[in-house]
């Protein structure tokens, strides 16, 4: 499908870009580099990078193309970096968590005859870093591709989205600006809310922790994830997070009525809705 | 270590009762009843109920234990029901998820010589009914044994917390309102959580969700449990879960501030005060 791709960033995303890439035949060869050797070198080898290059430059100098796998705030200044050394022709996608800003830099960092078009495959979890890696990362999870009206070139946002696609994932096409608004409810939010159950719990003896069931284990599962990374991401989308976090509350604060006045309609009725919305949640 | 067992309820817990006492010989013989006979008779037979009772009264008449496992909001009333119908020297023990007025009612209805002793297996699932049930539910799971200060007998709550042991729960001894202000944080406000969250993205495109990750799947799982059941425990302990709920919204605000004011470092110390708290919780 592609002859050679560069993956810049050999975290989790990163690594398993590279692996999927590789044993599903998607490229031929792949380069690699991160700002830690050690993560690059990881999954040197046939099954996985065939270079390990000392720049971010030097690996997408070949590349038909180039996956951006860094921390979110980073993805913008990586791609004005490497623009200038992409070859004629070159695909530039990311896998960021939030994708408003990304996009208007990095289309106007391109240079011509080189094509950025974001990307955010749903397929996260709260251990990072190339031990974590799969190559069956993506597969049946979504992957949005987020073209910026105007600006994408038609081709370029269907080769990347097939690129994604050959991993196993299943592409949604959204502008940038809409991405973000719907990963700070289905992502960022779910996220805020465990963290503050955590931080709330830690005030609390280390007693109710160790009682607790399965339901307050899947609750905060998340809120296990690197603060690093998650600090980022809720900055980065921290307009579209704070709305959707004063909705909750807002919802919240209702439910919260509905007991102090023993309003037994109103509970079933938020009782009811929720468990029929989850029951789509497949 | 029993005779004689009677199991009042054929949902998950009481069947999952029954199969565990049986199958670790903590009972020879069992006795159930249900409000739905087809509930009751799920599981009779040698490996489980040995005598489906046609009332609740008649199913107790006998027996050494019963555990009352039917809908929090009909524990008491139950007790009361069969409390003139027990053997002398009988322990009666339940299930339910809020203790503090069921322990006073309870205490109040037994006859001299017959011994209420509450308890909560935190064990629950979103499936509920005899065909969720597993002889395994309780292994490894903490189970509250909650005596009531100066009125429990010391040697019931020692036999009831051996009873539940013996199931392979781990037994944690506090007082009712200890227990419903401990589970109204580790277990109803997580649930109220995550039915507010499916109840605000129930009014989002199915898009949002059919995009969802792992971590939306997880923090919402609870959200599938059973209305009714649900219904009966947030409205039984509507105070404590109340205050949590007041509580966990200044949390949020606090965080939502934290984005609104590019607050890095207060956001910072919120993602690492939640990860430190639930690497704690394996």
């Amino acid at each position: 499908m592609f002859d050679s791709l560069a993956i810049l960033g050999s975290g989790l995303i990163g690594t398993s870009v590279l692996l999927a890439a590789k044993s599903r035949g998607v490229v031929r060869r792949a380069s690699v580099w991160d700002i830690d050797p050690a993560h690059a070198a990881a999954k040197a080898g046939p099954a996985g990078a065939d270079r390990v290059a000392v720049d971010a430059a030097e690996a997408v100098r070949d590349a038909d193309i180039v996956v951006i796998a860094t921390p979110s705030d980073t993805v913008a200044d990586l791609v004005a970096r490497v623009a200038p050394s992409l070859k004629p022709g070159a695909l530039v996608t990311d896998g960021a968590s939030v994708k408003g800003h990304i996009a208007r830099v990095a289309h106007a960092a391109m240079p011509e005859n080189a094509f950025f078009v974001g990307a955010h495959p749903m397929a996260g979890s709260e251990k990072n870093g190339p031990a974590a890696a799969r190559a069956d990362l993506f597969e049946g999870r979504s992957c949005f591709v987020t073209p910026l009206s105007g600006r994408s070139d038609d081709v370029a946002v269907a080769k990347v989205a097939a690129f994604w696609a050959a991993l196993g994932a299943s592409t949604v096409l959204v502008s940038p600006d809409d991405h973000d608004e719907i990963v700070a409810h289905i992502s960022h939010l779910p996220h805020a809310v465990a963290v503050a159950l955590g931080a709330q719990l830690a005030g609390k003896p280390d007693l109710w922790r160790d009682c607790a069931g399965g339901g307050l284990r899947d609750t905060t599962r998340i809120a296990g994830g690197d603060p690093e990374i998650w600090r980022a991401i809720l900055m980065e989308n921290r307009h579209d997070v704070a709305r959707a976090l004063a909705a909750f509350e807002d919802e919240l604060r209702a439910l919260r009525e509905c007991l102090e006045g023993s309003d037994v309609r109103g509970l079933v009725a938020r009782l009811e809705r929720a468990r029929e919305w989850r029951a789509g949640l497949v």
